[in-house]
């Protein structure tokens, strides 16, 4: 299954949609309004999220999501971001700063980079724009697979943009908070698909799209399969020695990195696509 | 089952009590602490909560409920009682009133008394003392069958104490609110007993004792059996053009009624016990 | 200062109106976003409320009432009422009971009659129907002065509606909760004037006005110089062995009692006016 | 004035000390109960919080600090740092890693090197231990002066310790955030001292001891006048393009850095002393 939240004027309702079709999962629980609901309900009674959504199937309104507003997916109270995570990502780097040997160290070592990535006041969800920096002048989207964590276990999958100011970052390595954390730097959406949907994490084909003034000026793809720290040892790099709240989401590196001549633009249209959960599209705005 | 709310510094822990043993809930899932959390997924699963509690024992620590710190079963945000459920009630109340006729009309009619009772701020637990008001005279404990209410359904049943001043209430029938919600008017517990463990709600024997200085200065008993109006017709009336919230409690009327000359005094010790629940023990003091 | 909670998309601003103007108060501090905030920090400081909404008033915008949506002035945790505090309410009672006693003796009495009349989730705003219950068929608005509490201390004035069951009170007084508190049984607004605006609370006239499909039904008008119970007095009923929350609303009862051939029917529009506060206009709907 | 969070069973008071006595403000307004009561009455009335503290004084009662337990005395959203702030800080960073130029480059530069430190779960009070990382070898206290910031505007400053793993920081600059941000990485307090108890944060100073068995196994001191980035540039980099929260702490350096051969161990005693301020004790455990 694939978890949607609805925008239901000042409250949210969770959407629940199969092959086929799409339920209104509070309609048939009206406790149930959240991912957050349906996962402390799964936990509670020990069985996974899609087992517990299937109870309410029969009861629940099925619906039209292209009717409905959709939210950033889960409230989690802190985003993470991991880093040198594939191979191709390694090498792109190496152009953006005078020292490649710290990406190389990561990449050969046993501990993954990760860093704390946003708060719910910095995430936004489908539909909203992303931020660039107003004092940067080259910025890009980071198209990754996130994983959705409750109390440190992964429960689903969703889309994340990693947004970055690479001038910043480029300019001092120890500029890098600012660089990636700020309003508006990260979206997550548009669903979270369960594990048992998703399949394999490490065998997603990622694609990303950049539109603007109507014409498309990136495109770029790989798949999950070119990573080289999975999604389990980054949540495990994670909570070790690190108290996790009881939701959080952990965005898992990125490999679709644009030439160094592009950057994000007030109005630009960035869509990602992940196998199996779905597309993120986001307008760019300043600030 | 029955449930029970435990004092964890400043937390709470949820418990459950089977026929020998007791589980702390709480160590066989981090994130059910109260009663609420359990129905909630218990309604959210579709299941009842002795199920959904069920599948939490075999990881769960037992415990020793004589050295636990015995809390409100549930944080209700509200309680309702309701009046003239039983024939000795109608009777006893007589003498207290000039107006016999309105408790016969009552238990004539079709629509049972039901009326506030109290806030969270106004409810005590087991072990803590009930009040009696400064500018009353004349105290006396209700000793009630409780119903424990999730969006208008019973899912359980405590205790209750709907302490009331007979000199407020017998002065003017328009002073009952007084007489029935003020500071520590009501107690409840000491812990919430599955439909499934109290068997008919209308077959239980009801008990109460009042010790003072050491003495026995009160005892008396009835049956629920002697109910005229049942806890569904009850629960019916209050949820009829009423916005119930997720959870309430309903005190369904009482029927042992201390002698006219008898009032509760601070410092007295009331019991009660009704059959398959346990024992509601709660101290008296002057609010 | 008159001071109006406006809607602002899921948030709420406060206004203050003075004699001429009306300013956004959360624009000039946008940590002051309702009468709860304005009233902890004056508290807090010591200060009357007028005193400290006058420091905001020269950073803030000045606004179109007519502009806005006006929502429940106060989010008061419980709303109070009393009764029997008028002469006229006294005898026009005594055709709807055959006990015209118990109100002589409230009355001739020491102490007022108070009762707990409704919970936020049974109360409405400026502009909402207020309910007649489908299982009634006689059913009245009162219209009354309230007195906004802080901590059990008066702090403003407001207009509440006390929407009443007369053929359920009048079947039997022991039914008085259910023709009291159900679901929208309750209206207070359009906003809450500072003591000081007030003035003198018992020298204010009040006037009610029902229309239907047009034309004006009935049309009555009292003065509060008629309150036999002055607010002081019932606020210290209330707060009497009672513990009272942060905010709570005090209505002061009703004089003003249509001929008993009329009842509120669905669709009906109700407009209270009182001197020195405003007008509030509820709809009529059935619950 | 210096304000102190004091616990009180499972709530809190708060404090506030003169020269020569302590008052329990909540003594004297129960609804001023944290320093964010403080601060929200102080910027809603437009004074500063010293002023309203002494609005209060003459109500409260006098208490002896030396008699309650003393917690984080502000609840932060969120706690920031910055780094390189000192000329002495820089120099000896350069023996930690083989990239001296990223430390020369910042200090040179005009952007302050700024970073996302902790969440309140993340940070521990007075008396409280500190944690040092079991993956981590060489881990260091880091005695820091910092500003307490209400929407983005310093309103006072306490101690900070942002305690780092050395080594994991030393492994590789990309393994910053995890040396930074992890279990109780962060302590605060004991007080807050307003900007008028404080007068130039530029020149305080700043001493630390670290002790051990009973033994000082380190002393050290700084002053505040050699910070070459100040508090105000430093919470303006902050608040650039970033959403800040209601509450935030920003750490503002270290330059008392141990020498190299010295680490934290379990048990371990660090004391922090800032002139105007106070001193923060912490113990050292291993998370």
């Amino acid at each position: 299954m694939k978890y949607y939240r609805l925008i239901d004027g000042c409250e949210s309702r969770l959407a629940a949609a199969g092959t086929n079709t799409v339920y209104d999962l509070t309609s048939a629980r009206s406790n149930v309004q959240s991912f957050r609901d349906l996962v402390q309900a799964a936990v509670a009674v020990g069985e996974d999220i899609d087992a517990v959504a299937e109870r309410m199937v029969s009861n629940a309104e099925q619906i039209d999501l292209s009717e409905q507003i959709i939210d950033v997916p889960v409230n989690a109270e802190e985003i993470w971001a991991a880093g040198v995570t594939y191979r191709v990502s390694e090498e792109a780097r190496q152009s953006e700063s005078e020292m490649p040997d710290v990406y190389q160290q990561v990449y050969d070592g046993d501990r993954p980079e990760i860093f704390f990535k946003a708060t719910p006041s910095r995430t936004v969800g489908p539909g909203s724009a992303v931020g660039v920096r107003s004092d940067s002048g080259w910025d890009v989207p980071e198209p990754e697979l996130a994983a959705v964590l409750y109390d440190g276990d992964i429960v689903g999958y969703t889309i994340g943009n990693d947004v970055s100011s690479r001038s910043i970052e480029g300019e001092n390595p120890l500029y890098l908070p600012q660089a990636k954390v700020y309003d508006r730097c990260c979206s997550i959406g548009p669903c979270i698909a369960s594990p048992e949907t998703v399949g394999d994490p490490h065998d997603l084909s990622i694609s990303m799209t950049i539109d603007r003034d109507g014409e498309t000026v990136f495109e770029g793809e790989t798949e999950t399969s070119k990573m080289v720290t999975e999604c389990e040892e980054l949540a495990a790099a994670y909570t070790r020695s690190n108290p996790t709240p009881e939701l959080a989401v952990l965005l898992t590196g990125t490999s679709i990195v644009p030439e160094d001549e592009f950057t994000l633009t007030e109005g630009d249209e960035v869509g990602i696509e992940i196998e199996g959960i779905g597309t993120l599209q986001n307008g760019v705005t300043t600030v």
